[in-house]
Order: structure tokens, then sequence, then C-alpha cells
């Protein structure tokens, strides 16, 4: 049985938090849809992880702050970056109405995971 | 200087063959945007990949054959699935207009490319 989806489907309206689902896993790396709903990362939080990140809005729009840029990019439907390792980045906003839909991939370092 | 871009930007209206573009490659997996605009597997070609893949469509539609499935899946915007390696797969159709936009997730086993 393939794993199969829409990713348009069952995008909750409002969270108390982001809500992250694992759309699949393999050694390697890792693909996920996140929802925000009007959420940002808390005052003076920077999320630093120990491996890249690409990152696309697929739904809404948000905005993004990454270390040593001057502003946040604001980031419409379609839009996409990669994250290096370590590259410190906070989000700045999210739209509520429609919600946010993000899908990231996580690359795993080592293979495992 | 990130990598970064908007997925929708730059879709070429027709092609002689798909057009693929790696739009970021670390160790473990690669992510590639595909743009088909009516282009179709040969007759009698099945796909056979060493290595997982996670695929969707952003845009436009097509048809996907997968081996020990009674017939095509029709795939719409917002429709994914995971392929695991060697599920021998091919695509039956794409729509032209407008053009077909896939993002597609490739693991690549032994962390290397």
């Amino acid at each position: 049985m393939l794993k199969s989806g829409d990713i348009f489907a069952d995008v909750p309206e409002r969270l108390a938090d982001e809500e992250t689902k694992i759309l699949a896993a393999n050694p390697g790396a890792v693909v996920e849809r996140i929802v925000s709903t009007g959420q940002a990362s808390p005052p003076g939080f920077w999320c630093d992880q120990p491996s890249p990140e690409w990152v696309i809005v697929l739904q809404g729009e948000a905005g993004l702050s990454i270390e040593g840029e001057p502003g946040p990019r604001s980031l419409k439907t379609g839009d996409w970056l990669e994250l290096p390792a370590h590259r410190r980045h906070r989000v700045e906003w999210t739209s509520a109405d429609p919600p946010t839909v993000w899908l990231a991939v996580h690359w795993r370092s080592g293979g495992a995971n």
C-alpha cells in the first residue's frame, strides 16, 4: 500500500500550536507538512538546527527572519528557500486565513531517522 | 547567500522534454522541480529507481501508473505519494495548460549523491 494524500486536505482552521505531520521518512531526510494559523516564534527565540532544511509555502503567507539579513523575508505561496545547518531563523508571522501550509524537507545527518 | 526562489516562476509553456531543476542537494536527498507540458513516459517504459521518491503535483494534473495497481491514478494539484525503491511506475499523461509542476524528493542511499 503506497502512502499518498492531498496536502490541502484536513488543514485545521484554528490551532493552539503549529501542527507538524510527517509525510515521508527515509534514511537521510524527512518530508513534513506544517500548518500555522497565525503562530510565530516566541519573542527572542531563534531556531538553530543541526542539519539543513528546505521549505516552501504552499498556501498562505509568512514572514521569516534569517540571522544576518536586514529584515524579515515575506514568503507567499510558491516561495521556497534552503536553510543551511545552524543558520538561525525565526518565524515572525503566519497567515491565519487561509492557514499557512508549509512543506519542509529536513535532512538527517548520518543517514539515520 | 541563501538559495531561494518561487517554484511557479519561469515555468516554460512548451517543452520538447520534461525539464528538471535541482533546487536543493545535500547528502541523503535531493529536491527537484519537474515541469511537464503534456509529456508522458514512452510506450512500454517503466521507471525503476534504486531509492525512494516522494512526489507532489503543485500545478496542473497528471496520470501515474504504478505496477500492481488496477489503473492509473489521477493526480491533481496537492496530491502526493511516496514511491518505494524499485516500485515501477510510469507517467501516463500530464496537463499542458497549465503546465504540470511537480516537486520531487529523491533519497540517495549511502548519504552520497
